[in-house]
């Protein structure tokens, strides 16, 4: 009863699919050096392996913020430079990917652009491993096919991030498909990843989500942390505080162990 | 970040909802003496502290195996007399409750009867803890409310059990809603069980949805355990085998503790 | 491309499944007599072939309204001895079952019963022709085998009722699934009936959905109307008055033919 | 109860949103010069009043089949010369905006770019009327704010294309959600357009779900039609033949008038 294994993706000295659970924290956007150096140093102690945070953002409205762009990224290198944390960031345009490759550690592609098959192509080409997420309504099968586009590009360092369906009349704002995500893995042997924040849509969901995700064999959690929730420009409600996060990690190191770097040389 | 704590309900020695998982197992429905004898001893010596069987079937089809009635109570009671494991057993008619109330230890009420309130008005008068499945697309408001229902019978001790809900893509046969779980007891105050083996609709994605759902807040697990899966006369595709049920009680006991008998004038 | 025919069901002098649209129109809920012989007469005069009203309903909340009961049939066998027009009202218990078959031309079983099997096998031994709606999220293989258990008690003169389904971003608070409605026909041979008020569940949807539903070629229309409906006990917010009802008639027309009464002997 | 009207959207000769039914009708995608040429001499004389066709396919494998690309906006063209009919094509890459833009009339955003933000702000700047499709699961709210994304850029004549939505049991592959459809033009002012074909999946129900949308408001189909849809590159399974297609217009014919070309300065 095992759950099978799958390709490892390694991003600096952390093995995602290896043995022990990977956390990937920060806030849903970029809005500030203070508020992206200040996140980061607080997952980090808290014993986060990377940082998210996004400088391009699709939001539903045109009239909302759609991120700090370049000077985003800029700010999350800031970051790495500071915490050692690789960054994943989340990238919307083909026109945009070479630039955002330069300074990601992982490309992350969104549930809104999982059938953006010109942008999967374009990411596959970039050289770095890219964390795909689930549509919001997507098929398994048409999930592993969205992969098979960016490996078509030339990349099979492939992580499969569940965030959460949509169609049912759940108290949460997509439920958490912790079945596809199991089976996602075992079939595509990729390393799969869990978002419990989008899932939830609502702060206080987050610690039993994750939970939940690393007991049904998730590699990896993907977890929106903000300084100031309520203050967030984007996805406040769903963010927990540095505090809380806190309360995350405590909670997951009761049910399994975290991921540590790998010793180069030493294995 | 605890769980609020909730009612627990009392079932001969156990209590659910208190400290330690509570898990209920057994066929999903009573075929004959020596397959729920066999099947009670099992789960019993794996660590099961309730025998699970359905007498009455809510079947798709008319045509199809619609329980055993009157002898499957019977056999359901002889396999009690045995092993010592209370028995929860489904009861589908406002005209059967008083009969299956002679037999059962808690009376469970399935996801097709959800909104069936005249039974639901019936079980509340039968002075036995009702289990109380959400329906397949139920809203935690409506769920809540059909357990008003059974208040208003005049029960107040009631499990409410998530069994997965439809309407996505997913590749279980249900989306097992943690999240929804999770804030139903928040809510009601009522301890929560979790059904993998429905949500699941196939045996491999049992282990890991029970896990989820435990380390997610679940109070008990109700789990589907056939002699013979692949020839039960229901359900076969979900039902785990005895083997499988030791393989979950273990990697359930690696994530939380079971629940111990209540030992009288010992608190 | 004519739609294959079905078996029609006589109700009184009229054919349901037969050339020429039947309109069932009427109150959620019957409330009192001036409001039901209101409603008749209202309905009759613009064009409606059949009376609908509730004395028994389901309810979310043991706290809402739930009927009359038996006066309330009584009220809608007085509301067809004015008008003349056959009465469908719903019974939710076995145990009504061979009451309210005593006041009824048609049994209606509503989209939360449509699993309850003993309730499907009593109305099909009461001699009526039963409208079977279908569940809130209903495959239409669980559709067409309830309507398999209601012939198992002995009738089939059914009518299978689409209300819409759960589960989708929609406006409306059902979506009507009219391509499920024509295969069910076609598959079954029953006559096919939409429900585009539940369906809607807002007044300003439901004339668009009704014409949807004929040209789409359902058999028979299901329409929520109240005298007044912002003081409706029940299901007000999508019941249309007696002049709106007027208008969907005229739009109806306007698509195709009413039903005309069978003349004995004359065909 | 007439529904309010709209701001109609002009394509060569004719009115998106005026008086009549406007029909878009042609192939999934372009496959060759006599395909082509073949469905628009055939739609024509049926008297569809635009051509649709793809020569950029999204495909949900990279194996398939993905549009002739160049090629195929050319033989659009050749066809629209030949016919007269102007010509409905998907773009899916902000790259090929420009380009497209040169061959069609009216550039189609398809269901999976329905957030596809910065695609949508580039179609919003090509000067041309754009058709919307809602994206598989979005609400109503998402779907007018991507119709916002593209004023963003600048163009106000927009069609939104109603295509069915995910999460259901239907047995249809998408419900046509109609409901929707008439409150995103009520509260838009845009046209809207359905698309029987994908919201059906399968051929033997494109034509009532084509009647339900014209009763319910619909201003335009779009339908695919295929000269031997049995062997079609993609989407064969929901293609009308040329002769279904001259039945649906028939039927169409019954229930609405068909857009006639405007005659220049005879308003």
């Amino acid at each position: 009863v095992q759950e099978p294994s799958c390709h490892p993706v390694r991003v600096g000295a952390i093995r995602v699919g290896g043995p022990g659970l990977v956390v990937m924290a920060g806030p849903c956007a970029v809005e500030s050096a203070e508020q992206i150096l200040g996140v980061a140093r607080a997952v980090k102690a808290a014993g986060a392996h990377m940082l998210r945070g996004g400088a391009y953002k699709p939001r539903t409205s045109p009239d909302s913020f759609q991120g700090l762009g370049r000077p985003g990224l800029e700010l999350l290198v800031l970051a790495r430079h500071e915490t050692g944390l690789p960054v994943v960031t989340e990238v919307m345009d083909p026109r945009d990917v070479a630039l955002v490759a330069q300074y990601a550690n992982v490309l992350q592609i969104g549930a809104r652009n999982m059938y953006n098959y010109p942008l999967l192509r374009e990411v596959g080409q970039a050289g770095l491993p890219v964390l795909l997420k689930r549509g919001m309504s997507a098929t398994m099968e048409e999930w592993l096919l969205a992969a098979e586009y960016i490996r078509a590009g030339g990349t099979d360092t492939i992580l499969l991030c569940e965030r959460g369906v949509r169609g049912t009349p759940s108290m949460a704002r997509n439920v958490l498909d912790l079945g596809t995500m199991v089976l996602a893995k075992r079939q595509s042997g990729y390393p799969v990843v869990a978002d419990p924040s989008h899932a939830a849509g609502r702060r206080d969901l987050v610690i039993p989500l994750a939970c939940a995700a690393v007991a049904a064999g998730a590699d990896a959690l993907l977890v929106e942390v903000h300084p100031d929730p309520d203050r967030a420009l984007s996805d406040g409600q769903q963010s927990l505080s540095p505090e809380q996060f806190v309360a995350l990690m405590g909670r997951v190191r009761q049910l399994c162990r975290l991921a540590e770097p790998v010793v180069e040389g030493g294995e």
